[in-house]
């Protein structure tokens, strides 16, 4: 399978659905175009568009319509565009570079970053509360998936996260709570990427179950490698300053295990992950399978 | 009518379910609880609690069972607890106190503010996606609550003249700019709630429509007797510096039109709001009606 090129053509649909969503800014007035305008910017600022994508796959692992994915993938990234914005913000990473580019509030000012943010988090619920054109989910399933995402999202899921991160930073912190950071911070989110593809996909009780266990390993094996890079990587990479968390004496895997253990886990983790996927449909599986090596293998 | 005792009564009922959702925060670790006791202390702060109300009265109002708005009126409390704890931000309106209280980032600091609102945005979306215990609200009629409620509070509603506002200051505006900061930033949630409500009260169509009406004449006069207590109200009844609008040179309804003129207004949107109201049972619509009095008359 060519991965990069399956990549590619995904990227591309959930793009042109993100289009169709969120045509070029235009506000009635000059003040709510620049509002609109910056939504648009960090929406559209190059992401991998990794968990729409996991929302797709396993739409299709389980021999699902991905085209009945689409709003809910895009929905997603509007989720992950917001938690990128506002973790950016002076008050918490102090981040003046994301992919390349300069953060929402480095071009838009803090007040503007915020309610962007708070903009494209409330539309991903609108989204997700609008029947897919010609969709056959019924409007009960839709209801579970936005529980799902909202969990995933919130205070039980990736802000809790950010939130034990932004508490605990400049303290020591043991090896628990580094997992819980990361499993709610990162891995909470594509988890619910990955179940609510299964949920659109009509999975089994039992493929919705192994999908949760893909979603979670993955979710692990993004953030050691998240560390990893960090750690590793050079500025130009990662398209922001390499060694920032060290410098914010954050705790990471690398600092608790070591590169090489480290390195021994993601790959742990990704093999857990692969291993789930052994009652599916071998075909209909492969994507999720080459993203999960995909994501263990990545270098920015 | 009793309005006082009404409106105690509903707030009564209202802070019974908002403790239901959230119980005492207890978080399975000490920086997750803090996360969790940042969000319990803005939503408890004592609000007045008059768009959960509204919400509840529209209900009834159309002959329908306000227990099966109840949770719908705690997200949308939820919403507005969360938008005020992004507007209080030094990046924003920069204000210490709230309803007498520090506000969220003078106890909790910036980041953990920011992330208490994100995480209580987020938890409305996942109440209002959960059916009443016995509820009878059919899927599809949920689904539309959300996309209302979202739409209400999004980028084409609160957030959207929220921004209008941030991106407005220190600048001369014109009154239709001013009129549009209102009805978006305050009226849009304000519509949303009563539209809610009748929707949950199986409002017909026409109903639906008047209750719209009602709703966005309120919105504006909340808004304009908010403009007047700013100009004319003492720090202590508003529980927030009193003038602080004209200290930031904001538009207001009194600086375009005067206090008196600003005050007829009110009043006549008032009228409107009540005229709205002219087709339903005059019992059941009593309290909407008082309600649209009591926001033209109130003191903070």
């Amino acid at each position: 399978m060519d991965l990069p090129h399956y990549l590619a053509e995904k990227k591309a649909l959930v793009e042109g659905a993100m289009q169709n969503h969120f045509p070029h800014p235009k506000g009635d007035q000059p003040d709510h175009a620049l509002h609109l305008e910056a939504m648009h910017y960090s929406l559209f600022a190059d992401g991998k568009r990794v968990r729409p994508i996991l929302c797709l796959a396993a739409c299709a692992a389980v021999g699902g319509d991905e085209l009945q994915a689409l709003s809910t993938a895009v929905a997603l990234e509007c989720i992950h565009t917001y938690s990128l914005i506002h973790d950016d913000l002076p008050a918490m990473d102090n981040d003046d570079l994301r992919r390349g580019k300069p953060t929402n509030h480095v071009l838009y000012g803090e007040a503007q970053a915020i309610l962007a943010g708070d903009g494209l988090l409330t539309m991903a619920f609108e989204i997700l509360a609008t029947p897919e054109p010609a969709g056959t989910l019924p409007p009960a399933d839709r209801l579970k998936i936005i529980r799902q995402i909202g969990h995933g999202a919130g205070s039980m899921g990736m802000v809790g996260g950010q939130a034990i991160d932004v508490a605990a930073e400049g303290r020591e912190i043991d090896f628990p709570t580094l997992r819980q950071i990361h499993s709610r911070k990162t891995g909470a989110l594509i988890t619910a990427s990955v179940q609510a593809g299964a949920l659109i996909g009509c999975a089994t009780p039992t493929q919705y179950e192994a999908l949760t266990r893909y979603g979670n390993e993955i979710g692990l094996a993004f953030q050691i490698i998240d560390d990893l890079l960090n750690v590793e990587g050079t500025a130009e990479q990662l398209g922001k300053a390499a060694g920032s968390d060290a410098a914010r004496s954050k705790a990471t895997y690398p600092a608790f295990f070591g590169v090489e253990l480290t390195r021994t886990k993601a790959i742990e983790a990704t093999d857990r992950a692969i291993e789930a996927l052994d009652g599916f449909d071998p075909t209909l599986a492969l994507p999720l399978r080459e993203i999960a090596r995909y994501i263990q293998t990545r270098k920015k």
